[in-house]
């Protein structure tokens, strides 16, 4: 039997922890240290951090990257910013290490056009170690981008493409239900959403991803948030939300070109959502459209792209690398390394 | 500028006919030639042979492979049987001659445990001259395999997986009407399937496909074949059925394993169905479905996938590759070479 593939877990909030708990699964990962630098994670085992079963793994959460890091893993699943720029140092002391790395950073996911230099330093720096990094997730990474442009496989021709989530955030932690305002008045989430506190990040990302695969000649980008107001009481787990408070955000990103609306992604994440789907349309030869009814869950899912995606970027061309170009599949839990 | 995509064309049936228009409108490739050996075709031009609009093209068909791989193609595209073992030969001729190739060649598409061999063979031939090839379309390729994994990329765990494809056989070319049975009285039907005649190639093919790529432990698989008897008069524009003759076929493909159904997947190919679409289905967790509604159209969707399929094939490691395992996206008109 080949040697197991050695992952680093880098970020053990509810995602990181999703992720974890998925990748003990896999016979062919052996997880080999965590990093977190919150104090109340530090220290702890990250079997019973992350509530599994099997837990205590003897894997002690580290504060500090650098030794961690030194541990020459194969790969590196980073979970911690959605930010690039906060994210850069991070995703560059990885590569150094000589790991390729997986984030779910989700500016990272199609970072050309917002970051020209720090997506040519990150690409130059994973080739001079000869390591593949990408950033995915379910969105961006799938459902509004990669999915989008897999459908195109069977088209002839694209003229426009088009995709709708709605979310159903009732059922979602709080933290997520926090972040998309439900629960605040209409002027408080006004307030926040022009503060960039609330919003849900990688919408334009994805739509350059879209307009690059589909060669659509996309010049400007825009992007705009808006309350989805409740109508009626919602409560959830953790929350209430009455009728005249936000309950959630309306996101609409859109690709322009030669004066027409080329890509346009809307997201709509509440609580309270009467019919959770991911939706596709293209519009060319011929027209085609594709839906997931109920949608895919935006945590279970992440946790699953990410974890499907490592054969995929361990195989790849050293560089910084894109959902786009990978082969998305599944990773069979008795797979080899 | 780069070099164009050097490209011949392997077979002018309606679907090479379909990919060599396609591949027209795609700035990236040159077609360099044309092979077929019907005496109807041979030495007429290619672009007035596949009717299109700004022909002629100069290009004429050729009865001999030899002269025309000889070009040295970057990449052949192979449209002339759905039966491997008769394809076989000019596949290894198009390999000898240093070119990738993408077949449509159904029993190509997975041929792993039909013809072990032979898939050696191709595979060390394919590497022996630093070139790739795969078998791909709509069906197999697509909808049926490699669009139930990418679905899959979105899943934690996977036990068993369904698809289900509806195809209005009615608006199809009459050779294809003919393949599936339309008008023939179900004593004349099922003589024809058990000879063989009457069958839609592949469904075994994407059946172990899935298996492999979700890890499920299928050791048996097994096929059927069934009319679909038409219940009331459908007149298409080639022929008529009437009432109590087959309108088309019902497949099903099944992957066994433990004593369960691991994968099933059932296709309907008949003239007058009503609801065409394309459905999958995952169980495990969570449990996920994907509807293509209207379904995708098999010969242009074929031609689609093929042409799209150029640049990763090109970009593949030397060796028989398979859609599973390829990177599927769109081939912008305007990519360069």
């Amino acid at each position: 039997m080949r040697k197991k593939i050695r992952v680093v877990q880098y970020g053990v909030g509810p995602i990181g922890a999703g992720i974890v708990r998925l990748m003990r699964e896999k016979q062919a990962l052996e997880i080999i240290g965590a990093i977190d630098r919150d104090p109340e994670k530090v220290g702890r085992d990250l079997g019973e951090l992350v509530g599994a079963p099997d837990a205590p793994w003897g894997i002690p959460v580290s504060a500090e990257a650098g030794p961690v890091l030194n541990r020459n893993a194969d790969i590196v699943i980073h979970s911690t910013s959605s930010i690039l720029k906060d994210a850069a140092g991070q995703l560059l002391e990885c590569l150094e290490a000589g790991s390729s790395v997986i984030s779910t950073c989700e500016e990272l996911a199609y970072p050309f056009r917002k970051y020209p230099e720090l997506s040519k330093r990150l690409d130059a720096k994973a080739k001079e170690w000869g390591v593949a990094l990408v950033g995915t997730g379910v969105n961006p990474g799938f459902v509004m981008d990669k999915l989008v442009l897999t459908l195109a496989t069977v088209a002839q021709r694209v003229n426009a493409a088009r995709a709708l989530r709605i979310v159903d955030a009732s059922r979602r932690r709080l933290p997520l239900q926090k972040k998309i305002g439900a629960g605040l008045s209409v002027a408080e989430f006004r307030e926040k959403a022009a503060a960039g506190v609330i919003k849900h990040q990688g919408l334009p990302e994805s739509v350059a991803m879209v307009a690059d695969g589909l060669g659509l000649p996309v010049e400007d980008i825009t992007e705009s948030i808006q309350p989805v107001v409740a109508e009626e009481r919602v409560t959830t787990e953790f929350l209430e939300v009455e009728p005249g408070q936000a309950a959630g955000v309306h996101q609409i990103a859109c690709g322009l070109g030669n004066g027409k609306e080329l890509v346009r992604l809307e997201l709509k994440m509440y609580v309270g959502a009467k019919d959770p789907c991911d939706t596709i349309e293209l519009r060319g030869e011929p027209d085609i459209s594709l839906t997931i009814p109920g949608g895919t869950h935006g945590d279970v899912a992440t946790a699953a792209v990410v974890v499907n995606c490592i054969p995929a970027i361990l195989a790849a061309p050293a560089g910084l690398r894109t959902a786009r170009e990978l082969p998305m599949c599944f990773f069979p839990p008795n797979a080899e390394p």
